[in-house]
């Protein structure tokens, strides 16, 4: 026995997605056969249309509509700073910290050997070429805390010492994370919070 | 600082999916971002042909592409068994173990009070007028062990009993799932396993 062809069809498009497997794929898809036909259209729209109109930030390279985003328009905006990230989910949740006031520049991914990423792959060329023609302070290599986000933030950091320009490499404080658990902490998290420790202000 | 609209568009309806939290559902909008445009092409044109052409089995209310379903115009299935699940899903599933021959009736959902869903918003009365219909002997209720799930199966044996049709009414066996821990199982699985005990063969 086997479903229609149209659940089958929806089943592997939610497959494909991280983090859905056979099963989940399946319930997603009679989730929507039960939703009302005008969100069930609302939805295949919003994925039909999402590619319509977006582009990279001719500087950051942040998704956005127009040339060049929002922020790198701005200039109430420290322009000496750039903060670099991963994903352009990364800028928005530095985003909604506001404690940020400076610039970003997005990778879109990390060197990854295992998946045939390397750094031509990533925007770190043209990051190197922003700082040259700018200037540019501080740069805040902020990379998610894994092999690969470190392997990634020590290629840029190399490459920036390398032409040395006259700027600041600097990372994310490291340590416990707020509401964490030093019980359940592992060795490295702990061993980053006693080597990063603050005076008591 | 937002995303764009169309990105915002499919956060929002990958979130009215169940188990998508709003992080979750911007992060499959941006992997779609990063998928080549025909696959995108194909997920989006799933999901606006699902429900062309589906339609309910008119004796069994599974989904199905005909007037009938495959299963319920099998001549070589036997027609004198009925199992009651509660989704399509559940016909999949008992299907693909191979070991039931008989028919199904899909109720699609439980009694669910705290949700307004009552017996009429089910389909029970199309199963009894098709019980009295045909020469049925046997009807298996194959609901969640959950308490709507008993609460219709209770409901359904009784409105059963009450037509004083010449069938059996049975439920799925109850205890230990395969794989199982009995040190870690819940108090009532492990009473339902002793009360349901058997012999060695």
């Amino acid at each position: 026995m086997t479903f229609p062809k149209q659940i089958q069809d929806l089943t592997e498009a939610f497959e494909r997605l991280p983090g859905v497997g056979p099963k989940s794929a399946a319930r997603l898809a009679f989730y929507l056969l039960h939703m009302p036909e005008p969100e069930v259209k609302k939805f295949g729209e919003a994925v039909l249309n999402l590619k319509s109109g977006i582009q990279l930030c001719s500087v950051c390279k942040n998704f956005c509509e127009t040339e060049v985003c929002e922020i790198c328009v701005d200039d109430r905006r420290n322009q000496r700073i750039i903060c670099v990230v991963e994903t352009p989910l990364d800028v928005f949740s530095l985003e909604k910290v506001g404690k940020y006031n400076g610039l970003y520049h997005v990778l879109h991914g990390v060197i990854d050997p295992l998946h045939n990423i390397g750094p031509e792959e990533l925007y770190i060329e043209s990051l190197v070429s922003r700082i040259a023609g700018e200037q540019v302070s501080e740069i805040i290599l902020a990379l998610n805390p894994t092999m690969e986000g470190e392997a990634t933030a020590m290629f840029i950091a190399k490459k920036l010492q390398a032409k040395s320009y006259k700027l600041k490499v600097t990372r994310l404080g490291m340590g416990m994370p707020t509401g964490g658990d030093i019980q359940y902490a592992d060795e490295t998290t702990l061993s980053r919070a006693l080597e990063g420790r603050r005076d008591y202000e």
